[in-house]
């Protein structure tokens, strides 16, 4: 209930209780969470598998560490999912094969794909969570904010790619490209999901007594996205 | 420093810088750190790949989080070694053979291989770790109990085993012989680090002015590290 914009925790408390009171967004909710949780339980998988690629072990161990920091949200979103009357794992399973999808399509070919993948996909994840965090009871809103956690530990990420572009110019080249396939695949499954998840999908166009986001809206939602996409590339030295 | 049975904290910390001015006791601390160091980051590995084995996505999560804790201490241990003057990644490189023999020579064949040497390999290493603690400063005592970490984690193996076995008899004595074999292989390595590391098995000897233990007490070592395999064998339902 901190940092809560809405005023004291029982007036949000009482606000999150009211909210859930529509069936509609309870389900909305529910899917969520059951997507952020699979999602970080995917990213998990990946990254220590990617970590097998590392060149050497502190390497490994840093993104090891990146892997291992993905499942620290999940008991909470679990706890959550429960409180609300739902089986935790079957909120899940409507997003694996849209997010088993989107990793099949981007498995890196090498340990500097996994690196850009890292950082690139975890800060995509973070910019849709941020976004749709502003259509949430502060509770809920609270929730999805903790699973941002500490992004610190991605600053190896920055530190190893710039340090070989420097020495590797064609690198950065083939990993802008790379940048940009990442974006589009995230942005496909993301309106895959959109399109096959009702609920979801009503939470951002909004409901009766809830604000929401028109078409012009949502556009700009996906331009400041793609803009932070192209503000990340650039730190990473990949501008273009 | 707490729970240290041999003073006040002061008294501790000399105790710790005079046992650090003997280089072979110095050698012998790098080389125990880096191979519990080493030994964390490859049963992360591991366990991250058998989690893929699992049944479900309830199963995935708890294995996963199992392996994720493995990385708890690395930093701390890092830290340590760095301290002493040793770069942490050398120190782990002389272990990274054994241990990587070790998991190549028991890939579980299935999710139940893989829960019985979770629990059986993380609890063989933990007490290898409570014996040779025995032998340390207190600070460096503190650092390697620290490591041994929560265990908690690992009740659910014993859960899942158990039911699993009260419909499928032939199973305990397919993994009866499985973990005899861990057992095995984790004594067939050690025995080679020990061989090949004269500063640990120094340690493990004694010093001119620091208790050591003769052949026999080490033989009790041992018998004690097998009886215990036996009881967590036996809270498995595999006692044979």
């Amino acid at each position: 209930m901190t940092d809560s914009p809405t005023g004291s925790a029982t007036a949000d408390l009482s606000e999150a209780s009211s909210a859930m009171d529509d069936p509609a967004y309870r389900a909305a909710v529910v899917d969520l969470l059951g997507a952020i949780a699979y999602g970080e339980i995917s990213a998990f998988e990946r990254l220590a598998e990617d970590a097998k690629l590392a060149p050497g072990l502190e390497d490994k161990v840093a993104l090891a560490t990146l892997a291992a920091g993905q499942l620290d949200q999940v008991a909470a979103l679990r706890r959550r999912l429960e409180e609300l009357g739902a089986d935790p794992f079957e909120a899940m399973t409507p997003f694996r094969k849209p997010i088993e999808d989107f990793h099949r399509h981007t498995a890196p070919s090498d340990w500097w794909e996994g690196l850009v993948k890292a950082y690139v996909g975890d800060g995509i994840a973070h910019d849709f969570y941020r976004e749709i965090a502003a259509f949430l009871d502060p509770e809920t809103r609270d929730l999805v904010i903790a699973t941002l956690g500490d992004t610190g530990h991605a600053d190896f990420v920055v530190e190893r790619l710039r340090a070989a572009f420097a020495v590797d110019r064609q690198l950065s080249g083939r990993l802008a490209l790379w940048g940009r396939r990442l974006m589009g695949e995230a942005l496909t499954q993301a309106q895959r999901v959109a399109a096959e998840r009702d609920a979801l999908a009503a939470l951002i166009a909004g409901g009766v007594d809830r604000p929401g986001l028109d078409l012009v809206a949502v556009g700009k939602m996906f331009s400041r996205m793609t803009e932070r996409h192209a503000a990340r590339m650039t730190t990473l030295g990949l501008a273009h």
